[in-house]
């Protein structure tokens, strides 16, 4: 018999919901608090950032969210995304295990970031948004909603983490392409950037020094708005679809994975794939494992503390309960600029502390080695964020193989790697610096924060 | 009804045999000749650079040749290709007309090469061969036979034109990453790169020069074979898949193109796409119009001569009965790498002169403006060689209203522009210098080949 290789789905069998897990969630997330007053924030307090209808999915507790029709319209050009099994990968590894990866690269903007990218634009446009500020760090977001805002009509500037901007300038361009506006952050063009530029003329940038300058700028109009690509809940929500469509796929595989994998920054790739398979164990009893992997560099979820913290430098958003480094933490100069993220999303959180999620931390160079193990056998060129799941996967696949066991292992390979060639060849000339974040060096950073325990 | 913007075939939906043109052309190509006695070469005059198999296809006139298993497999992890219904791009020119694309870029080669790569790697292993010595324009065809030749177990050789190799870095990236070593073209490794060099230190290098570094690295050694990446009859006959999948695509969408459009560089692309709707032109009396697009700076279809010349610029292969510019053409910097080829393949070339299809060249800024409209309509960053496609499909579509009637157009979507990118940043700087060839520079240019007239 013939090996199938991949999946596919037509469009007519594309779900038209996401599904939302805090219908599910035995612990409910904890409410975001006001920094000032330390009580909960209401829907009110975020008007000036969000349109209200993602204000309403941030807080629903709704299973199951419509997509809209102009949304699933223009996921159309490029979902349902394909579920490949990597026989070539499980056969150079010599594993017994059954490896299957969901695809999320082969969309415009090359991540699982366009899901999120098109309904953000869209509720924005429909509430009379013209200008949107977001923040990006390799660029696979702001390449997302470059597209989105251009198809909708809507103005983009992005505040791109400097690191990044200078690694990857493929990305800018490509943003350019898509009609948006790039801005190096830390920049002279908000008082967050001149502050953290006096501090440090060189800052690399991180994820949160690049929100707080596009809310900053936001905020100062009515008709502009603020988009987060990450860690947020209705960014979680609209990512499901991944999950969603993975569900029928590897039904039609006649599969069930025992693992789950997706690389972790703030949240939203993994929790797009593993939240579905979650429900399928919370309410049908189904056993799984969910495992997020994150860098040694920045290793929130394995060795940041659960606390309220900021989502952005500056101070500038609620104050969010989620594991954290500390939200002026400055994670080195890894390649995989999505993952270069302080925090963790709010439900996120809260399921690794309730313990249906598991956490690893791996340093960036065995990532490399298993992308390009990857790439020569499976063809596609990851993004260097997804190389951290497909480390993921090789480690349940050997564990198991000297378990003696098969395991049905599933990973989201979240991007490709085309604008972070370069990183490949810093692997290749052996020149990846990166180190295991330290006890000591979490604890000053999150000392570093000068937070008020709240929990 | 929603719209559904793409049709996609399963996997066992996959063509399983290529069409062979040369079993159906009214007029049979003339004969390739030995260029010192001037008679036909023969198959044993090919076989120190060729597999025996490949050179049996290129004189082969069996209408269909069987897909060999293993070239299935690996075709499986990228094939069948999407057919997309441009509606985005539709509604942005305001059109009546249809417009379908065929798009080759999804797999990991990122343009159609990969579909020859595969099977020129397959049938060079089955006959013993160790390494392969290729040439590559932008890029594509190198990564496609870099992957290839890993997953066969072939060493890979690419001399890189020097004009792309400093034009598209990530390229090289990409194919050293497949595992592939890529030497700038003209080089000083072989013959036939020191006397371009002694010339022009500066020469920006073509395909023909680094077509005759890589033959001449190949007849030095009898387990180093070579491979060509478009041009050859084998070639064409890889690519056909293309057309043979967009046609029963096109029926499944209850549509037929009343016009079928490639971009032209040495052929592949466009005849992939193109020969299976002129087969059920030729055999069953259906109308369609085949159209190629080419620079307006290297025009061998439109302006050149039809004669017998050499596919190299040193003049190591046979005598070819092509369109031509001359063998020792350097056409303009332009940054359609692979668009720059001073012949046309002999299928091709025989067919225009006979009528069946149709050639047009434009200048590259047209041709990128068609590509930024295309990518924020439809999403995806073209190839510059797959803007001329655009271009020329724009074209039809206008035409077609100013003559108020609606027409079903198709192209082939060759590649994706990801490692172009730079390209795009040009195009916005208004600094992409092209020129149309005037009749006096293709004079002095056919002059300077110095051929024999042997038609």
């Amino acid at each position: 018999m013939e090996k199938i290789r991949k999946i596919i789905l037509s469009e007519n069998e594309m779900p038209r919901q996401w599904y939302n897990i805090q219908a599910d969630m035995p612990n409910k997330p904890l409410p975001p608090l006001n920094p000032a007053t330390h009580k909960p924030v209401g829907p009110e307090d975020l008007a000036a950032v969000f349109p209200m209808e993602l204000i309403k999915q941030e807080v629903s507790t709704e299973r199951y969210i419509d997509i809209p029709d102009e949304v699933l319209d223009l996921y159309r050009i490029f979902r349902p995304s394909p579920l490949f099994r990597a026989f070539n990968l499980e056969k150079a590894l010599g594993t017994k295990s059954k490896i299957y990866y969901k695809y999320e690269g082969g969309n415009y903007s090359g991540s699982h970031k366009a899901n999120t990218a098109i309904a953000q634009a869209y509720y924005n446009k429909a509430e009379g948004v013209r200008r949107i500020t977001t923040e990006t760090g390799a660029g696979q977001w702001g390449s997302a909603m470059s597209f989105a805002c251009h198809h909708f009509g809507l103005e983009l500037v992005v505040f791109m983490v400097r690191v990044s901007f200078d690694q990857k300038p493929g990305r800018k361009l490509l943003m350019n392409t898509y009609n948006a506006k790039v801005i190096p952050s830390p920049s002279t063009m908000t008082a967050a950037g001149r502050s953290v530029l006096e501090q440090d003329p060189d800052s690399p940038g991180s994820l949160g020094i690049a929100i707080s300058e596009a809310m900053e700028v936001a905020i100062q109009d009515p008709y502009t708005k603020y988009s987060l690509g990450s860690v947020l809940n209705h960014v979680i929500l609209h990512q499901t679809i991944i999950g969603q469509e993975a569900l029928i796929q590897m039904e039609k595989a006649g599969d069930y994975p025992d693992v789950v994998i997706g690389c972790f920054g703030g949240g939203s790739n993994f929790s797009g794939i593993a939240f579905p398979f979650l429900r399928e164990k919370l309410l049908n009893g189904k056993d799984i494992r969910l495992v997020t992997v994150e860098p040694a560099s920045c290793p929130k979820l394995t060795k940041g503390k659960f606390m309220y913290d900021f989502g952005d430098t500056a101070g500038m958003t609620p104050l969010l309960p989620m594991y954290s480094l500390g939200h002026n933490f400055i994670p080195d100069k890894i390649h995989a600029g999505g993952l270069r993220y302080h925090g963790a999303g709010v439900l996120v959180s809260q399921l690794l502390k309730d313990g249906f999620i598991e956490a690893k931390a791996k340093l960036q160079r065995e990532c490399f080695e298993a992308g390009v193990l990857f790439a020569r056998t499976e063809g596609i060129l990851p993004a260097p964020e997804s190389n951290y799941a497909i480390a993921g996967a090789l480690d349940e696949a050997r564990k198991a193989d000297l378990e003696g066991v098969s395991k049905t292992i599933l990973f989201n390979l979240s991007g490709h790697g085309h604008f972070d060639i370069s990183a490949y060849e810093k692997y290749f000339e052996n020149n990846l610096p990166d180190h295991e974040l330290s006890s000591e060096e979490i604890d000053k950073s999150i000392a570093n924060a000068n937070l008020p325990n709240l929990m």
